[in-house]
Parts: structure tokens; sequence; C-alpha cells
């Protein structure tokens, strides 16, 4: 029985590429006979769509000779979604590098690359530098730009829902602009900006440490943290796209900043300066006394801002990444202040997606836009096309 | 046009009456044509599903003989929604108080009341005084037991699904209570069990400060603050029920508690001793040096605990209750203070409800599952009698 027995047909034939769509979309080669049971659409609805959705190059029909399920008879035919029919590419532009990540349109990673960029480097020259990597793997991976169907970026900041940086204090010349603008016009696709602690929790949620898990906290740990949310599975971005920035904390009343409490020479550490904190980091793990308590003191206030998030969120999880992530023991204080202040102690985790956590989120937001168009509304000559 | 050509008739005709109620609901009369005009209804639709509506009580033909809009002709059949055919029910159990309001199913309050009770009193206790208050409030609105088509209770503390007291610190006997399976053996409607900051967030959204706003956060201000949240006009519990639990971010660190700040004696409040509290305002708005310095500490605290939450959520607006609400300038350094320090600073605006806030909400809680069964699928005999 097909879903609908009146209506606009054409809106009719969507909703049946949709569905069909939808039952090969995990990649795997079904049967004719097999898409007539999954969709719940008739034997002719289902051969008209899978001759439409052959012809846009989107379902290809597989050579199954060695089946060994239809020994007698008329021989079945196969069919299996054409993943490689399009692209999507997640981009994370840092402080200290750029990132791609670039997968098929069932999400499976066919390539990525980072660069180290310079701390100090200008919107311009950073935005270049993004650019020069996604065409590198775009050459690397031997596919067209034209084959991208919607790209995802993740960066430092608040984002408007336009993907221009409202307040973006990480690098130069970030606060004020139009990044979202400023990458369309490389692309032909639909090109989606995001906040990168953000897209840590989606990242997280999709295949790390929190599958399965609505409501996840994210935590960016740096000398000033960040954090993306999830509440009942959706990314929570707050009503001004601020939610998470726990860092500003320490501005408030007379503590300390986290570039102070890390020296260890009394004069604050420049926050951009990775190097200088890898050197207290690596004295403290030596046993270095005066290092050992800058870390006390460090680790004193990252647990007082992920209990602050917490106490107002309380999520099952949270997911804790970025490079305080590699301090001997953040994980150990975390949990057990976490269970002695906090009136539901959430689970604690690591990242368990390390440097790409944040590109691979770009990917699944760039994904998200892919599916909700193949899927929902199939569009025959792929989505950004019209 | 009927909204459905085929299906299980009784559920058509019940999706068919809770679209004629929900086109009736703000309570005023209108007439057949209005009805079939409103509805999309076929007349002798809505004609049947009117006298099964009169039949079940909750809907009435009103005389409109002065109606002047149909001199000729048949006159018109004007219908109206028996907003009186049930009545719902808001209760607070307070650490200081119990309060109750009676609204009929449009949610127009009818009669409230609210009596003072012992910081020191049991669960027990509480509970039949609470019982008692429900009682009387009936009885002086000359309402019927049966007439309660659901009921809800705001109280501090951490609260399950069921109605249970996770957490309850505030009063004594509370943690580990099964208040909702206590209060549902009185009464033979729905009982719905909330935290009472969760309530007066609904609240304020409901009729307060918070009108047309999605994202709200209301911080219940007291010695150790609480606060609810809403987002996307939902209200947002937390995995565990413990969202917005930020009076324990004090216990954090070497950080005073606010019963140590608010002191003038070097001795620390009572936390529960209003009357000792109300000493210290006084005397701060007499001028008194000490006691100025206390409040002083105490604010700070205060805005630290709520820029916290507003760091995590990013809400729209934050709406301020509770008995520091009274203090002499908690907004004016709240607002100053969150404009300073949050990278997007929220609006800030005291409860609109004053002390009825907690009971107002758990009313709205109420209808809000009566119009659940009412509107989507009305079931005749009213919910709650199955």
């Amino acid at each position: 029985m097909d879903r609908l027995t009146g209506g606009d047909s054409s809106l009719l034939r969507r909703i049946n590429s949709a569905v069909t769509l939808r039952a090969l979309r995990d990649g795997h080669a079904l049967t004719l006979t097999r898409l007539v049971g999954d969709t719940g659409l008739s034997r002719p609805t289902v051969e008209g769509v899978i001759e439409g959705l052959m012809e846009s190059g989107l379902v290809v029909e597989v050579d199954q000779s060695q089946d060994s399920t239809r020994q007698r008879g008329r021989p079945a035919r196969w069919f299996r979604f054409r993943a490689e029919a399009g692209h999507v590419m997640g981009v994370e532009i840092g402080v200290h590098s750029v990132r791609a990540v670039l997968a098929d349109l069932t999400g499976r990673v066919t390539g990525s690359c980072s660069r180290p960029v310079d701390e100090a480097l200008g919107a311009d020259e950073r935005l270049a530098a993004a650019r020069a990597l996604v065409a590198e793997q775009l050459r690397r991976a031997g596919v067209s730009r034209d084959s991208l169907w919607a790209v995802g970026i993740g960066t430092p900041g608040i984002l408007d829902g336009e993907g221009t940086v409202r307040l973006g204090a990480a690098m130069p010349g970030w606060t004020g602009l139009e990044l979202g603008a400023r990458l369309r016009r490389s692309f032909r696709c639909p090109v989606l900006v995001e906040n990168d602690a953000n897209l840590a929790a989606i990242a997280e949620h999709w295949q790390g440490a929190a599958v399965g898990m609505g409501d996840v906290v994210f935590v960016l740990a740096g000398l000033s943290p960040g954090a993306g949310s999830l509440i009942n599975g959706r990314l929570h971005r707050g009503f001004g796209g601020a939610a998470g920035e726990i860092g500003a904390l320490h501005l408030l009343g007379r503590e300390a900043t986290p570039e102070r409490l890390l020296s260890t020479t009394g004069r604050p550490l420049n926050p951009l300066d990775e190097a200088a904190v890898a050197r207290v980091l690596r004295l403290a793990r030596e046993g270095d006394a005066v290092a050992r308590d800058a870390m006390d003191r460090f680790l004193q206030r990252l647990v007082h801002d992920v209990a602050a998030l917490v106490l107002a969120i309380d999520p099952q999880i949270v997911v804790v990444g970025g490079w305080a992530a590699g301090l001997d023991g953040v994980l150990e204080p975390l949990r057990e202040q976490l269970g002695r202040f906090c009136l539901r102690a959430p689970e604690v985790a690591l990242s368990a997606l390390g440097e790409e956590v944040i590109a691979l989120g770009a990917l699944r937001m760039a994904l998200d836009q892919v599916e909700d168009q193949l899927f929902a509304v199939e569009q025959a000559a792929g989505p950004g096309r019209g």
C-alpha cells in the first residue's frame, strides 16, 4: 500500500523516493523484493522510484550473481545507495591548526588532514590556510569540489545563525568576521558554521564517548574552558548562541585568571602560548613543587567551572577534550569533586575522538543537512544545486 | 471537509470532539456556523460532536436572544465550553508555608489560600497541613473533590518522575519521601509533582515576567539559591531532575557558605531562620556598616551563582523571585554584573507573580495535563475517571 492515496503526485514521488533511499541508506545492497517489504510501497512504485534514483546517480544496480538465496527462477535484482555520489566535509579552523575531514554520503570518512597555523595569524590568512587545506584534501582524495553537498565549519567563539562571529577572542580579527558569508563564496553547496565545543558534543554523541546518551556536556578544556551541550539529543545553542561559555566565570569577582593560576613565575602565561603551558605540565609531572602547585590551582579552577555547568544542566555525561585532557589526572579529580558536590553526579569520560573531534562534529552537521534533504523530500539533482 | 476520510470512526469522533473543544477553549460562546468555519468540519459533524459534548457536560448552549447579528431567519444557536465542568489545583508545599490555588478548566483562578507552617515540621505533619489546606480551599470555593481533574504540587528538592523526593535538604524528612504516591491517595485525579523553582519558571512564562519568551531562567533566591529553566518553552529538568541546583556551588572549594556570608556575628545564621535574615537586611537598609558588608558579600555570591547559570544556558531572561527578591537592590547589581561578565547578557526582571508563583506554576502543570487530554483526544467522561 502506498503511503498517500491522493494529493500532489510529484510530492508523492519525492516522498516515495526518500522512503526508498532511507531503506538503502546504510550502504548495503538490497533486492527489489526486500525494498518492497521495507518501504511498504507497491512493487511497481518501487520499480519506478529506483529507475529515477538510478538516473540521478543516487542508486546503482549491483551484480550479485554469487547470490545463493535465489537459485531458481528469475534472478533477484540488487540495488545499493551510491554513497560516493556526493561528499560532505567537516573543517576546523582553530587557534593552532586547521583540519579537514572528508566523507561520503553515509558519513564514512574517506580522508583527513591538518596543518599547523600560527596563533598570531590574521583572519584573512587563517581563512586562506583553511581554503588551501580543503583544496589539498579534495585533491588527495580525487574528489571534485562540485561533488561536495555540504560543508560544516567549527571554530572558537560565539556565532550567530548566519555564521558571523559575534565574539571570538581566541584569534586575531575573529570578532565580527562574517565567516559563513566569506566561506560560502568558496563552495557551491551549503556551508554551516558552529562553535567548536558545540560540534565536539555532537561528534561524541555520534561516534564517541556519548553514543546513545541524549544529555551530554562536552568540556573543551584549555586555559579558558568552553563547553557544548546536547539536551534530549539536540544541540543547545542558547538564546544568543552563547551557551556553555564557562570560561568567563573566572572574570567574576576577584578570582585569579587561569593564566595566573598556571604560572610558575608570578607573571601570567600568554593564554595562546601552548608551549609555555606544556612546560608547566611537564615540570609538574616531573615533580617540581612550584609547577605542581600551579597545576593544582588550575585543576581546582577547571573543576569549579565544570561543576557550575553540571549544576545548571544536569547532564548524563561530561566528556572532556581539548589540550587539558592530556594532563595527568584531570579526569580523576573531576570525577571525585563532581561526585562530592553535585547533587546528582554525571558520568565523566575522556573524549574518544581525540584531535579530530571538532572536524568530525562539523562533518556530522554537514551530513545532517544532506540527510534532511535526501531522506525527507529527496531532490533528484542533489541538495544545493537548485 | 472532515479531517480524516477513513479509519477508526470512534477515534475520528474523539479527534473531531477535541478540535471542536479547542475552538471553544477560551470560554467565549460561538455559533454553530462559526464552529463549522473554525474547525473545518462539516455542519452535521459539528452538530453531532456538540450533542455529545453537551451530554458529557463539557459544552452548554447559551441564550443569546439579545444577539443582533442574526435578526432574520432561523436564530443562531450559541455554545460555550463549560469551564466550570471541572477544576485544577496548584499546591506549594514549602518550608514556611503551604499554599493552594484553584482554577476552572480554562485556568481562570477562582480562589487561593495559604497557611504558615513551622520550618521544623516533620513530613507527615507537613503533608497533613497541605491536605487540610486543599480541603479548606475546596470548601470555601464550594467545589467537590471529585470535580478536580488534575492537581500539581511544587516543593523544594530533586524529584524523580514518580514524584519521589531524591534529595530535599530544606525540610525535615523530605529526602526519600514518596510525595507523589502519598498525595495520590488523597485524590482520584492525576497528581503531578515538580521542583518549586521549575514551576516558578513555568508560571512566569505563563503569565508573569517571561510571557512570550522561550528561554527562561527563574532564580529562586534565598540563602541557598535554586533555579528552574525553560529551553525553547519547555521545562529543562536535566537527566536526573537536578538541573538548576546552583546552590551547591558554594560547597565547592574553600568559599564560605551563604549562612556565613550573611552573618554579622561571626557565627553562621541558621539557613531556615528567615527572621534572622530579615534582621540583617533591615540593619543593612538602616545603614549599619557590618550588616552592609554582610549584604555585599551575600550579593556577590548570588551574582556569581546566577552568572554561572547564565553562562551555561544563555537564556533570554533571568527572572528573580524568592525572599531575596525583596532585598533592596538585588536587581541592579545582578543586571550590572551579568552585563559585565556574561558574553551575552540576558534581560533581568523581578518575578511578576510574587508569593503565588510556585502554586501558579503547579496549577499550570495540572492544566497542561488536562488540556493534553481534552484537546488532543477528548474523553467524554473527563480525565482520570477511567
